[in-house]
């Protein structure tokens, strides 16, 4: 059986990732497409679970570097192995994390190489529209950020994904989802499986 | 005999890279300097053909991934025993394509492992200019790009070009080429060599 | 003994970045914190002068790529064999530096393989004060610079710190050093040991 596509879906806080996935795994479903949403964080908590360490997701940049590391690998090679299995793999994850000790890569040279992606997605949406949803939203802990930090963080995590294009010679494609557009964004994913 | 230099000339489309680069060549030719230049793109095609896959320019990103890095990996091979026979080289390649997939990489670590240049350029124009210069290019099929879009170009091959500069150690220049003169883009290019 | 922690401090001319560090040396040691500051130009100086190249900072980046290599190779295995004997250590050095031929890495892929640092700081002024200072600074041979070039070596740095993100999977943090402030600037650093 053919290894099934990995295709690498990113965004910043408040970008409206969650709502672009749904969507998709909605539209993927009418076109009678198999697809499978796996998300990246949730299989480095199970990992940490079985290593009896319970953690919540905001506790795992606070762990040493090489044991955050030992996760990614492990979620990178498990996600590989369902691929092999032949699913189309939509992989939900993040390009950058932003945390007080500063710009985290989300998918370091370990996690590419592991994971062999097929493409990578940006999802993003204008700096209004994020901070928008970023104060809006009370599901996660965030501090008070401008717009000025939402656009720094908008150019760094594009510079992480050239570093990734270079590291794995694959495309990166940025679709944008404004509100209200979520299908439309959707759609365009869609169209690289 | 010494090994040749290995200049990469990229450019988006728009900039007026081949202007400058046959006014490179007038140059170099003036002050005596033994250029040779070639193109990545003509490289790869023409080993398509000997595959026997008869492609043109842009059907290549259109490909699996692993023939068009097959192609890379040849066109990097070739291009590399030329300079090892002496001459000095301009590649003339691309740092980024925009495609319907999204953003690639001219260069990904594989080819550059191959290639080893001893320089990047990056050849750049406002992005005014590069929008007049692609609206009245008839030669080549092009969607019709904004403005938004061309900056966001620019951006993201200078991302490129800065994995490229820690992925091999050697810098990247930015070089101008406004309108009319692409004598002075050719000059800084001939400074390098 | 524990290896040391690695932070490595950057940041282009004119942000201010010795000032800060000689505020993060008075405020470790006040905390009690036991720190040493390296120069990684420095070490790279040293090692040539031993090979008898006795060269001034600004001449490194004239010499054969293969050299300069080597000096950095050196450096980084100085520095981290410093830090293996248990001191935190806090790297002086460039992200990205601007010569007449381009835009170099100063954390290459070789450098940052036996480096292996723990943290990156990118220290930032508004482009304004970059070019206040660098204008009154005689102490170094500059060429007169404009506001949009100072603008871009800000990207630039910020895209070279993406990169080295990406192939090491640990943080990089902008601090700015707005005139004035290096003590809450030097605090943030003080934070991440």
């Amino acid at each position: 059986m053919a290894k099934g596509k990995i295709v690498v879906i990113t965004g910043l806080p408040g970008v409206g990732k969650s709502t672009v996935l749904s969507e998709l795994e909605k539209l993927a479903k009418q076109a009678g497409k198999r697809v499978q949403i796996v998300n990246f964080g949730t299989i480095m908590l199970e990992f940490a679970k079985k290593k009896n360490k319970d953690l919540i997701r905001d506790e795992i940049r606070l762990k040493p570097v090489s044991f955050q590391h030992k996760l990614q690998a492990n979620a990178a090679s498990t996600i590989a192995k369902m691929a092999r299995a032949g699913a189309a793999l939509i992989v939900d994850t993040h390009m950058m994390i932003r945390t007080d000790s500063g710009y985290w890569a989300g998918l370091p040279i370990h996690v590419l190489k592991k994971l062999q992606p097929d493409f990578f997605v940006l999802i993003e949406a204008s700096p209004e529209e994020i901070l928008n949803r970023r104060t809006s939203d009370k599901t996660r802990v965030r501090d008070k950020i401008k717009m000025e930090d939402v656009m720094e963080e908008i150019m760094v995590s594009r510079a992480f994904a050239s570093a990734c294009g270079v590291l794995t010679g694959v495309p990166f494609k940025i679709i944008m989802n404004p509100t209200g557009k979520q299908d439309e964004a959707a759609e365009e994913i869609v169209k690289l499986l």
